[in-house]
């Protein structure tokens, strides 16, 4: 990532993300904005500083350990930058919500956050500031509950298939949040930080459809992918991996998680009174879940999942633009005007292009383009325009084509329309 | 904005941005986002959390006082969370540009910021975290630097435009950032924070069309508007204004700042050698500018600037909807699948509705819509719905008139298109 221009580091595990690498981010924070708000949850936005009081309530406060970035503002008072946002959320619900009539309700935030770990590593992968969707779910009872908590299930599948990705959910340890319910969401990548076990069956099934119905009975979604075993390290058993799955469907991996869903009941609720009246007048805690998506974590992990020895491999939905633009004999005065030419048709077609115009050896720039990864490249030299055409390669496969112009436009155009559709 | 339901209030100056709030936020960012690109700046993201080295380069580090947020992580080393980012922008330039090719260039981005204000106040305009956005130029002499400077004013102009807002650039005292150019963008409202200083003529001058192009000669934009005497309080001087500005025409009032451009040249450059090699192989300091646009204070602004006793009066490219739904008798089955029917038709039109439909009486339902201040409101009860119509209520004018919903509908299409144009 620093060598293809996404990112620079700050200080150890603080990135600052670079035009390239920013454009990406923006293109998977809005797939997570989209397949949320389809979900029906609602987004917010949290400031990244918050009151200590507020974990004094839930107890976090001491229990949070040295991860938690604490500050002291000028007056004194204990503050820290929020590595989550449970007791934020609740304090914010228990304001607004009074009646059994305000549930169920799922809010959304998209935020900086920070963890102060003592060995940063892996990149933007396990950065102290990081960017993370978080949702949270309040419900009058634990169906409801689980009603939510399926509905994130299903929404997460959809989120990162639009990525280009294949994320497996697999049971796990719920942590420092505590709860009874949890499922990472888990991409396979060697590279990956943990070894995780799963039916092999899991890796290719389809992905919940675009119009699915979040108002209907989600289970048989989460069924499908929970009767089969998948599990990450920290709750592996061999024993029973090795009963329930057929020793040619066991696949044990590297994986890296990129989404967790958590239940956790009235943990915060009870501690913190976010309680509404019943339909009797009853006063209920209700009964919490938490969703994390990791957002800048994604753009190394996509990385690892999709590359090859000449660099990054983007898929099309993520990609920083849909093609890049090479002109081999800058200050030639016809192939300069030809690729100005090419780049007005390109843009006037609702692409985005990245035009390298700089002065240097072709080798050099079609490394350049290939380690930054775009899906297209077409390739503009004097030689090529004599006989009327240009260059057309796709990243992914190697493939290289001489075709006219209008022939790689109409082939990108036809590229771009196929991935807006399998994206929607 | 706490009775709108817009943000609440976390701790002193830092605030959460409920649904409502975050809607208004997301499009002035959006706006903003649009302008700098159409002026040739080019969006990354820099994180909140600095390392203090960066600003002892600089000498700021200990200059700063305590508006600073200074920050120990958990290795003792001195960090801090960042009020502005010359430091960090003019580190990733100095990386990367090596050559007098790599000018002019302007960077920008869009990021939470954190100022420790001894007495926060007015709400979001003076928070301690707040969202702002960033622009920095680099040059290589001052004629390019103006250039820059006078870029960004002019995308200022059409910026605060867009929002329903007249800004007049005033001269202004460059503070802590030095320099000796400067001009900050003022909107009046009779909450001002401070009084202004101007020629009235000011107010109404046209905006620079959609179109304008930023590599032309902006000057004349600027001479325009910076040949009237226009200065905040700081800067004022009785004197030069009783003879330059005709009695009739004097206007003194109270004013917010929205925005601020800088020209400083090498101060930064200088201190931590962000030098290019120039044609002739010299190295050159470059010269720079910065730029900023208080995102979330504008949020506060654009209220002080439109509303009357009964609350918001949005303009409509900052509305966090374009239209409210209001159902006067929730319960009745013709009136619940009438505004149900309404309600899919105004999304099928590409409408932002929020729908009322809470069991509450008209009065308090009128009050909530019109605190809230979308630009339209439709009312459907029971009795217009037997003629066959519905009301249409104007927010800004207060105009109510029956009509049958397609012609209401139809109104609303003209309205957003209409709205569209002029943003644009």
């Amino acid at each position: 990532m620093l060598r293809a221009g996404l990112t620079r580091q700050s200080s150890a595990g603080i990135y600052s993300w670079l035009p390239l690498g920013h454009r990406v981010l923006q293109k998977i924070e809005q797939i997570v904005r989209e397949e949320q708000d389809r979900a029906g949850a609602i987004e917010l936005l949290m400031p990244t500083i918050q009151p200590a009081e507020l974990w004094r309530e839930s107890g976090r406060y001491e229990a949070y350990g040295k991860e938690m970035l604490r500050i002291k503002d000028r007056h004194e008072r204990d503050m820290l930058y929020g590595p989550t946002n449970e007791e934020m959320i609740t304090e914010i619900f228990r304001a607004g919500a009074k009646s059994y009539k305000d549930v169920p309700r799922i809010l959304y935030h998209i935020q900086w956050k920070f963890r102060d770990e003592v060995r940063p590593r892996f990149g933007v992968m396990r950065g102290r500031e990081f960017l993370m969707k978080d949702s949270y779910s309040f419900d009058l009872d634990k169906e409801g509950a689980v009603k939510s908590y399926n509905k994130m299930f299903v929404s997460y599948l959809r989120t990162f298939a639009r990525m280009g990705l294949r994320a497996v959910p697999m049971r796990a340890e719920t942590g420092p949040i505590g709860g009874d319910l949890s499922h990472e969401f888990i991409i396979l990548a060697e590279t990956g930080e943990s070894q995780v076990y799963c039916h092999k069956d899991l890796i290719q099934m389809p992905v919940p459809p675009q119009d699915v119905d979040y108002q209907s009975d989600l289970t048989p979604y989460v069924r499908q992918r929970t009767e089969l075993y998948a599990a990450t390290e920290d709750v592996h058993d061999p024993k029973r991996f090795a009963q329930e799955v057929p020793a040619d469907m066991q696949l044990s991996a590297r994986g890296i998680e990129v989404g967790q869903v958590f239940y956790f009941g009235t943990k915060y609720s009870e501690a913190m009174g976010a309680k509404v009246q019943g339909p009797g007048g009853e006063l209920i805690a209700v009964e919490m879940g938490s969703y994390g998506i990791g957002v800048s974590r994604l753009v190394g992990a996509i990385i690892e999942a999709s590359h090859d020895d000449a660099g990054i491999i983007w898929p099309q939905a993520v990609a920083p633009f849909d093609v890049g633009l090479i002109n081999l004999k800058v200050g030639d005065a016809d192939t300069d005007a030809a690729c100005e030419n090419f780049y007005g048709q390109l843009k006037a077609a609702g692409l985005d292009i990245l035009y390298d115009d700089r002065d240097d050896r072709a080798g050099a720039k079609f490394a350049a383009m290939d380690l930054i990864g775009l899906p297209w490249q077409i390739i503009v030299g004097p030689k090529s325009l004599k006989a009327g055409e240009v260059e057309l390669k796709e990243r992914a496969t190697g493939d290289r084509h001489s075709l006219t112009f209008d022939a790689a436009l109409n082939r990108l155009i036809a590229a771009a329309e196929q991935a807006r559709k399998e994206a929607a």
